[in-house]
């Protein structure tokens, strides 16, 4: 029958002294790729769409290897030093990572043309073989997958300052008494998140995170307050993505647009109702015709008497059906041409609705604005509506910047982008806590062949993997977070966004599976995990999108700035 | 702007020639691993439960690796000399399985204690880098991949014999204009599979597929009939895995079990009948506290005058309510101890319930047999249910093989288990070939930045990889599906359902994010796909249970038999 394992042999700290320069070898190879493949997607010393068009598939190769990575070298770093769970975390995804990483890095020299010799000395070093033969054994995996579930799954534990944990703490508790008896309804019957949640969250200030207090919001003024709203984030979404954990996104990119471009009247009169949650707002970007593409938009307002006139459609605006206050990005100067010069923002006011149907016909003004939420595999609560305008009248009032902002509807924008890139970083990482945690409990009481799931070794190997990769996302998560706080990490928002997610898919799609047949039954929260996970490589930036056009392309550009080309 | 590709550098003839002996140096290289580990995993001569144990996660590697390298030899094996898509299609596959293969063998040889100086070598040979560099190009592979897309996604043609091709294309017809239509509606409403589908697919025999001609059904007798069977399973489920795909499943093992161990009578009575889908039937295995646990039921039948009363619950039975005839494995003999010894086949007779609850009261016999369909978040049709048995009446002739059959019901099941799992591959190479087609048709339609989705280089990449994995389940399917007619194949049918079905995760996963939002709204097909796709792994031996006890346990026997222990 199945016997406990030996006395945890767990990684030693001196296989975090190992691994570090491995890792930064890799980083140094990552960077010569970087120039090669930069040198060959330039014309005159510039990147070239052509080119870059043509080597899509290298530069999406980089850019995950460029995460995963910066993943691997930042958890180690966030741990060493240190001992217990995280620092053998580090070591253990470290060495899951790196080899992994090569074979990519292989992969780019061949398609670069370049001569693979140092990738090969580093892949086959005895330095990571000791390393695999040792910290990476079945055995050194499974002490740490054992200890991951001693601790229930709760690790990566991020030191905070005092006002982010308080925040942490109040919406721990708040999503597991209030959040985690409704998500399971909320998701199966795809309601509306009711008012019962709405209105405690209300009162704890979560509308008003990202609004500065000089605005009535609950943000240090001159702070980006990044580092409370990933915590209360991620907390909330441990309970239910899609029924607590994105309520921050909207209010955030709003109010990052008002401040961004709106009148000091816009501002005064929007930001401190925004952060009272009354009303709550939506974001209406995406069109049916144009995912990603921005600068296509084509719903359009044409100017008329003391307004605007809005015709067209949008998508994907989730939320619009409760909400009382739209965010509408639409092509306001068409003759300036199609691209994103030619967009302004619209605030747009409407009675809020329950449900997934709504008509709204303007009073005596023959506007109208039509809504139906997208059925969706997951995600429910907020509901994603189809948007249809029909000459919708928006006074010049709610032309956010008024005349001056007109044509700068894509800069205000993308203002609130990146915090939407770091909310959804933590979004995924407050799902892989659900799911990590559910596993760890499931294999504790399953019995299969005599003994509980969780003493098998293969199972305590998933533990380690899967704990490792969320210590990745949630370290690499906070740390960007205090990058945004001193107005820098832009790029690695995305980048965040990119591997936090598509790790959030692999922990849900392996917490499933170790729940067996249960695990897609839609009674078990595991298969809503599952589910929900799956929209998050899609929405706030396609995966594809942030690869190519942000993460690459600011590599790319990075190394030919460094103009050391090869 | 977006450019054509240039002219199709497609992988050239050559490189099937130099990828076969790295495959086979790969294949030796995990047989030497093999016997290591057999040895670590042995006492005496013979596996011994402890270590294997103990060595579950370098077993588990083990067969992923086995898998996957049998996976690509099959397909260059079909493939080669050949020209055109396939074989393009096998050597990009091969170029992208064998360095993942290699980290997996590095890790392996590194966690038994192995020298891996001969890995090292394999995976930075210059025949390997040099294939990279040329057939596993960007360009390469965006050639194949554009390849992919002009062929609609419709790859990978396997030859079939008369028969069984005449099966298949009456049944590609009869999905795509009658499964097709209702697919839908069956999932998104959580229907049971109507009449109006179940009706025609009597009248074309799909239930007698595997019962000999001799008994009522349509195999020749003397012959598995596996390959019709695949050819079948796979065309109705590229329309839906629930509605169709997964019809024939149950009455093969019914009749596989009846055709090991039933009475003349019992075979007289009931084949024909299984055959012509009246009535249709069901498979009572699991209980709710043991998964792949077969040994551990408990479910107890205790002789009464004229026959049994069974007593206890079982889950996840699939179509127990509309199915008429119920194989339920109990346990009669409960002093033959508590392994499989004990377990006996009964054949339930149950009037046909549509919907997801019934309450079966037998007349005037105080037995009862009650049903809950278990809400899924995929695989809806059938529905799978929770039954619990109450003083259940069966007379005597219920009980299979009769007297003799007492405490062999264990073996009775496994003669159906293999064809099981054989069709479940099929089910995934169904569910694969519709989400790599819908894919290819989405991205033909759909325009991002001013061009279709389909003429971006990475979008051809992804195509090209998607189509290597099918073409290789699907060579591997339709191969173990003969070596199944030639007598042998038990591990290798369990080897591809394995491989299949964790490549229609994958393959419906990439399929869902090509598609963008839409991929995620319940209305696309592409959703279902990625939910359907989701049991897979699970059901029919769940992927740890079919690589540890299955795969990797021959594979250790097999290398402790040849006796060449390192």
């Amino acid at each position: 029958m199945v016997r406990d394992l030996p006395d945890p042999p767990a990684p030693p700290a001196a296989s975090a002294a190992v691994l570090a320069p491995l890792l930064a070898e890799a980083r140094r190879l990552l960077d010569q790729a970087t120039r090669t493949l930069a040198h060959l997607c330039s014309r005159e010393g510039g990147l070239d769409v052509a080119p870059l068009d043509d080597y899509q598939s290298p530069s999406y190769e980089l850019a995950w290897t460029g995460a995963e990575l910066l993943a691997a070298e930042n958890l180690l770093l966030a741990t060493r030093g240190g001992s217990g769970l995280d620092a053998d975390l580090a070591v253990v995804h470290g060495i899951e990572t790196l080899p992994a990483a090569l074979v990519r890095l292989q992969g780019l020299f061949a398609d670069c043309g370049l001569d693979a010799e140092e990738v090969d000395a580093l892949i086959t070093s005895p330095e990571l073989a000791a390393l695999r033969r040792h910290a990476g054994s079945h055995a050194s995996l499974g002490a740490v997958g054992h200890a991951v579930a001693l601790q229930g799954g709760d690790i990566a534990p991020i030191a905070l300052e005092a006002d982010a944990a308080m925040a942490q703490d109040a919406f721990l508790r708040f999503a597991r008494e209030v959040v985690v008896p409704l998500a399971e309804d909320i998701h199966r019957q795809d309601l509306t998140v009711p008012e019962s949640l709405l209105q405690p969250l209300r009162e704890m200030g979560v509308f008003g995170l990202a609004i500065p207090e000089s605005h009535g919001g609950s943000a240090p003024d001159g702070s980006e307050n990044a580092l409370t709203m990933i915590a209360v984030t991620e907390a909330l979404s441990e309970a239910s993505l899609a029924a607590a954990g994105s309520l921050i996104t909207r209010p955030e990119i709003l109010a990052r647009a008002l401040l961004a471009g709106g009148t000091p009247e816009q501002q005064a009169r929007w930001l401190p109702r925004i952060a009272r949650g009354e009303p709550l707002c939506a974001i209406a970007i995406t069109e049916p015709d144009h995912g990603s593409d921005v600068a296509s938009l084509t719903l359009r307002a044409t100017p008329c008497q003391g307004g605007w006139r809005l015709d067209g459609a949008k998508t994907w605006c989730t939320f619009a059906g409760k909400a009382g206050l739209l965010m509408v990005v639409a092509r306001t100067e068409p003759e300036r041409g199609a691209g994103h010069k030619g967009l302004s923002l619209l605030l747009v006011e409407k009675p809020s609705y329950e449900g997934h149907d709504f008509v709204f016909d303007q009073p005596g003004d023959g506007g109208r604005l039509s809504g139906r939420a997208i059925p969706t595999i997951g995600y429910r609560g907020m509901h994603s509506f189809d948007l249809a305008f029909e000459n919708f009248f928006v006074p010049d009032a709610g032309l956010v910047g008024g005349a001056a902002g007109r044509g700068r509807g894509f800069y205000f924008t993308m203002a609130g982008m990146v915090g939407g890139r770091m909310q959804t970083a933590a979004r995924a990482c407050g799902v892989m806590r659900a799911a990590l945690k559910a596993a760890v409990r499931h294999a504790g009481d399953r019995q299969v062949f005599g003994a509980p799931l969780a003493s098998y070794a293969l199972t305590r190997v998933k533990f380690a993997r899967m704990a490792g990769r969320l210590a990745a996302s949630r370290h690499l998560t906070y740390a960007v977070g205090r990058l945004l706080e001193a107005g820098q990490g832009r790029m690695e928002a995305s980048l965040v966004k990119l591997y936090a997610c598509r790790s959030a898919e692999i922990l849900s799609r392996e917490s499933l599976q170790i729940h067996g047949g249960m695990g897609y039954a839609e009674e078990t929260p595991a298969s809503r995990y599952f589910v929900d996970a799956r929209v998050l490589s899609i929405f706030e930036g396609a995966e594809e999108t942030l690869a190519l056009k942000v993460i690459a392309r600011s590599m790319l550009e990075a190394a030919l700035k460094d103009g050391r080309h090869v």
